[in-house]
């Protein structure tokens, strides 16, 4: 079975494309790019064989038993001839299934163990590898990838050890067979695979040393997983831009494009080599009417499913956080499920399995269908609906699983859609490498499909009205539901080209757009996307997007939002004010000021670098030299007093004792040595110290000439609005910015005050947010009068302050002079 | 025949959409998008209207002729009639044309005269016409629409003036049947709607009197004007994108996609119900083989109809702009076109009918084919060279033209190609509003079409080698090269995504891809792209795109390309300063430092602004007081000398005539005074001063009270690179930055300066370009070193400023003591 894909492997490694580029050396940033597809093809390819190799697994197991029921029930045998025959030519699925419904009164209870231990084996087995080699590699990855894009740094996200444990824990997952998708997980892949590619690049120096190029590399990444999934590169690329940014680089448009056709032309090349295909056409290549792919009349019936699959996607997402809350609220289940972290998939596994159980509840839900099967005969241009001829169904042997003897197919697709849809939600919970762009995908088409057949039924010839029929294709309503419910669930309206490029057919363009961008305007006002909400269970720090239709962002503005006590330090203070400075507030850098009357800001400094800074001034070197220096002055002094009677020794480890012993005049210090970063070297070696130095030391005025100083932070004003702080923010990737008012630093705000302005959480402490009072303002010319007015008393007192200033020099008194006559 | 639109004129004002949405209150802005598509489709249909009356008035005119040349000549029609007999259900364009051939000998001057005619005289009112109305309507548009986006205001360009002219001009130009494209003037036109309309908008207040909205909105009209023209909502909006923007606000994609839809789906539906179609389809539909789309073979084929076209792109760039540059550097033909304007574009169309008049030269060229008709022929799925059977050439008429008696198929698709090529580069150049992408993308058809009959010629039986035949389809080749070689002409590799709507078939988008990105890559690396060109061309302030692979930008810092003397002024200037200012330096604004001495940048003044408070401050009401303080002052004065002898008004006059003589005093003012808009009040109304006033008024030390302060600036420092430069001035649209090194306005870069570092001119005066130096600097640790040194010199000049400056308080003294114990 695993031998299959080493051809494709030996294929991929000699990639002639890779030898091409290499030559040209222009391209290196585009091999890198290029490097990523065999990775993403090889899981790809991986992830398919391991899904087949569960199948495989369970119809063998199934034949084996089949053959031992044989020769035990010769009896029942006579009664199950008949319907044995006549799956001579179906494929082996079919057969295991028929044999299924023959067997049900005899084995049932083994065929359910071994329909439900694989995958719980697989999911526990995923869950606990991941868990156990990097937790980070949990869930989708979209989300993390969406803030590193952001600007925000999560160095864990990125590691080889990440890589390693999402390959192999997405690779059980998808083989488990469970509704997970592995899009998003592709996503995180690729830029794994360009973050680890971009570091072995850097070892050779250039341009793979800029930041900012990884950031756009890891844009491209995206894009490239995605495409990978569906061998979709412009969908691929234009879903990751929807999904992943915020302002997008036109400039990596065209790396963007590049990557991603190489990906999909090396995922589709494959098949023609392997001799599954004669040449390279689409994934699921569907065959609907080219000449009148739909009529106008049925375009309120896509509107329909466009608005309904907006409202699924969001009670998708809903459902969804409620879960994750439901379980981290509730204490008990908290507790529980802390101590046995494995027990919570296997138990979700379990039930989702015993559900799907083919013999059992999952007949009426074509259970036994892969994804890809599924989305097969979901888009099918048959009618099922019809009962049509036995022969049409013979060519598409899969849509069989749809048909239940009792059951009529509208009963079957609705259990799919409603079953699937909360299992999805509940299976996205687990804590494994998984995604969910692919199960919502299928229950998109699924319930495009009932839709459709709905009207193949009510209108069985067509709703033409001149004398030609042209019957309604349910397969076209399957295609543009699956591109609405994923559109509705990620908020992204490229989902529209993914099924253009899956299904090879872009003539029923207008009804998959219009559904797809009805669905977003539901979605999209109703819920966050998927990706988002993700976001905010994990609490990683981002940027919501403003919605659209909201003016009162307009209205409020940054001085209502910013905090006004802002950390600062200023160019003459002491080492006991960064002292001071650092045991208080949150953020990375600290204001740099002329000084505390002007309030001018001339700079922002790290964090970091005021530690060096008090590291250097109390640290080891300093306090030898001290102890050196005072050592030979009072060797000198004893010389005189009592010469030759003691060196510096004793007297050292008398200082250690004093410096133990906790002093009133210490208290300062005493916070910070419980913080292991402010000062590291006074607790790592106890030092001999004198109290008198240290507060000599601390008493120094700073020396900043060693410092790194941003001299350039990003100033905004008081009035800056709500709307263009966010723009700033996202385009600049800031962190906080300072507000400034002629020079004057009055305050700060941070990524966490703009979130709590967006989100709306108005009582944040320290905070003083009032968007009520904003929006009644005016905002017209009173406004600007006020404004001016402020800074006309700013100006005044710079004024006041330069006059002061100006005292000692003489040359503009004459003017003032002057005015005073 | 102007009637038959009438209909749909009535349609599109019920629009029921906009009813729809005028509801939904929350939906303001998509009304807006939504309003500017009967805009667009008026125009799109009035274009195809012009063009067809044209075609019609040729037509009547030959059939009026013909009848005449049937009475003179009935000794020449026994020779004419089994000729004429052949066409009874031919279309009334093969008729004309059959007639023609029939005619050659007899009347051929006739019917030259009226080939000839109607085209010159449409060009020429349209040249006309909107070198009277509005200049700024000349040419593509796209060119200043991504100006605009770039965030430089050109006022001109979206005025009601413009719009007409375009608007009319357009019709004309196109209704000439001159190669000239509607793509980019449909953008222009749409982006004119959305100006107006927001104009409109912000009579009613509101969120459209934010300037960043509504150059949102114009970004989004530029995707409805592509997507009208090729009813390709996707491809429309992502070309727009490529092509205009430089970063793109994944916010408005939404709103671009929802605008695109409508237009496509509004300006299909209007065929529906006019009842040229039965359904929605794409714009020319084709019908390629979906099963067997390509063969793997037939990709090197395609990889090199890419290269070639991106050669053929990067040509066409050239060509047209050395045309351009040859009118403008030959003094002879530029004084004699600056005489007579209309001339040029009237030689023009005269040489271009003469050459494409079908009895002549024309019959080897299908010259009598319109754009669409030729692309329609062009993408037909037969096979030409085969010399095919009669029957199947019924079918599409159209495609006869390209078949000549004498000549065969692949010398008219190279003359086609060939003489396009040149004329459409010339037509370009002609000053009435056009585009170039339609001709373009039907020249990269009419390549792909030779290069896929040379295919098919070559391989008769496919290139498939197992059993099965699949003919070589030279339509898909076409499809191939208008992409290809629109994109290379564009550097948009979305020109796909048009192909693919525009045909309706996606199944070979493999090869479109790749032999677009191959086009790409080969012309972006020759030639600019069209639209850069035409700005360069225009010389409208724009910001190059950084190529990729030059890693030299990550090298050249600000430092490198600065101005360092900056004009300022200080806090504590007076008038005469804010007017010596005024009169040099060429920037919309203005720093405000704190003082010359620590150079500290408080923020930035608008030039207007300080217009305005000099003008305040020698301008009338002051001027009046000053005079009747004066008088009343001399009056008690002269009460005492002289009693009741003489009032002020003679002394006024006398102040007049002392005000207009020149005196030396007065210099500095005199160019003032040559500028009109530097203090209007003294020029326009002279009025009665004293010298001494007035220099006691600019003596005076400036009140900055009422002006409004920009008091945030962006500031970069010395060591920012090119690159990110280019990032921040491109991200937020800036005009210029200062350079600041802790506080201290250090130097300015404006985008003139960015500009020419960019674009390598490295001889600026006044500009410090050392690009060869700054690549050899080594950007390692002695860099940040040399850096570190520079700012600790910084630091240490504030600090000994700080401390002049602190002589007088006395808080800090006791730590500076301490220092020096």
């Amino acid at each position: 079975m695993y031998g299959r894909y080493t051809q494709e492997l030996v294929l991929l490694s000699l990639n002639p494309f890779c030898v091409f580029f290499q030559m040209y050396g222009r391209y290196t940033q585009e091999l890198v790019l290029l490097s990523l597809n065999p990775f993403c093809m090889f899981f790809q390819m991986y992830g398919r064989y391991t899904q087949e190799l569960g199948a495989y697994a369970k119809e063998e197991a199934a034949r084996l038993r089949e053959e031992g029921v044989r020769r035990r029930s010769v009896t029942e045998r006579s009664r199950s001839l008949e319907l044995l025959e006549n799956d001579k030519g179906c494929c082996a699925k079919c057969r295991t299934q028929k044999w299924m419904y023959v067997n049900l009164e005899s084995n049932v209870f083994l065929q359910y163990l071994a329909w439900v231990t694989y995958p719980v084996v697989l999911i526990t087995f995923s869950a606990g590898f991941t868990q156990l080699l990097a937790p980070q590699a949990v869930g989708s990855g979209i989300p993390e990838i969406k803030t590193i894009l952001r600007g925000v740094v999560l160095k864990e996200c990125l590691t080889f050890k990440t890589f390693v444990a999402k390959v192999i824990g997405l690779t059980c997952a998808l083989g488990s067979g469970m509704p997970l998708g592995k899009e998003s997980p592709f996503v995180h892949i690729a830029s794994l695979g360009a973050a680890l590619l971009c570091k072995f690049m850097s070892l050779f120096g250039g341009i793979y040393e800029n930041e900012s190029r990884n950031i756009e590399l890891l844009s491209v990444a995206c894009a490239v997983g995605v495409s990978c999934v569906f061998a979709a590169p412009i969908g691929g690329l234009l879903f990751s831009i929807e999904a992943m940014s915020t302002f997008f680089t036109v400039r990596n448009y065209w790396r963007g494009f590049f990557a991603a056709t190489v990906t999909a032309f090396m995922y589709r090349v494959l098949a023609v080599w392997n001799r599954d295909e004669v040449t390279i056409t689409a994934l699921l290549p569907t065959n609907f009417r080219q000449d009148f792919p739909f009529d106008l009349q049925e375009l309120p019936a896509f509107a329909v499913l466009g608005i309904a699959s907006g409202l699924g996607g969001a009670l998708f997402v809903c459902l969804n956080r409620q879960i994750v809350q439901l379980i981290r609220n509730q204490k008990t289940i908290k507790k529980f499920l802390m101590k046995k972290r494995l027990l919570y998939p296997a138990l979700v596994t379990l039930l989702v399995s015993t559900i799907t159980f083919p013999p059992g509840f999952g007949q009426f839900m074509a259970a036994k269908l892969t994804q890809m099967e599924s989305l097969e005969t979901l888009l099918d241009n048959q009618t099922w609906s019809k009962q049509g001829i036995p022969e049409e169904f013979d060519s598409n042997s899969h849509s069989q699983a749809w048909k239940h003897p009792q059951v009529n197919v509208f009963v079957t697709l609705t259990l799919f859609v409603v079953m699937k849809f909360w299992m999805s939600a509940l299976a996205m919970t687990m804590p494994v490498p998984c995604g969910a762009f692919m199960p919502v995908f299928v229950i998109g088409a699924a319930f495009g499909r009932l839709v459709g057949e709905s009207m193949a039924a009510w209108f069985p010839d067509g709703v033409h009205s001149d004398g030609t029929i042209y019957p309604i294709e349910p397969g076209v309503y399957a295609a543009v539901g699956a591109a609405a419910l994923s559109g509705a669930v990620t908020h992204t309206v490229s989902t529209a080209v993914v099924v253009f490029e899956l299904t090879g057919q872009i003539s029923h363009i207008l009804p998959v757009m219009i559904a797809v961008i009805l669905a977003n305007a539901v979605a999209q006002s109703l819920q966050p996307s998927l990706y988002d909400s993700l976001i905010m269970i994990k609490k990683l720090p981002y940027l919501p997007e403003l919605g659209w239709g909201h003016h009162e962002y307009y209205n409020i503005r940054v001085e209502d939002i910013m905090i006004r006590d802002v950390m600062y330090i200023t160019l003459n203070c002491c080492y006991r004010d960064l002292h001071d400075v650092l045991l208080t507030g949150h953020l990375k850098t600290l204001a740099l000021l002329e000084s505390s009357e002007s309030m001018i800001l001339l700079g922002s400094i790290e964090r970091a670098q005021i530690q060096a800074l008090l590291s250097l001034q109390l640290g080891r070197p300093r306090r030898l030299k001290y102890l050196r220096d005072r050592a030979t002055a009072e060797k000198r002094l004893s010389v005189v007093s009592h010469p030759g009677s003691e060196d510096g020794s004793t007297m050292v480890n008398q200082e250690t004792s004093l410096s133990s012993t906790p002093t009133p005049s210490m208290k300062p210090l005493k916070p910070a040595l419980k913080r292991p970063s402010v000062v590291d070297c006074p607790t790592e070696i106890p030092m001999p110290t004198s109290k008198k130095w240290e507060e000599n030391q601390l008493d120094e005025q700073v020396n900043f000439d060693n410092c790194m100083i941003d001299p350039a932070p990003i100033q905004l004003v008081e009035n800056t609005s709500l709307h263009k702080t966010h723009t700033i923010f996202s385009l600049l990737g800031l962190d906080h910015a300072y507000v400034t008012s002629i020079g004057r630093l009055i305050g700060v705000v941070s990524l966490k005050e703009l979130q709590k302005a967006i989100e709306g959480s108005v009582a944040v402490k320290g905070v003083n947010v009032r968007p009520p009072l904003a929006s009644f303002r005016d905002s017209g010319t009173s406004g600007t009068i006020m404004n001016n007015e402020n800074k006309a008393r700013d100006l005044h007192k710079l004024w006041n302050r330069r006059k002061l200033m100006s005292l000692p020099q003489e040359h503009r008194a004459s003017d003032s002079d002057e005015k005073s006559k």
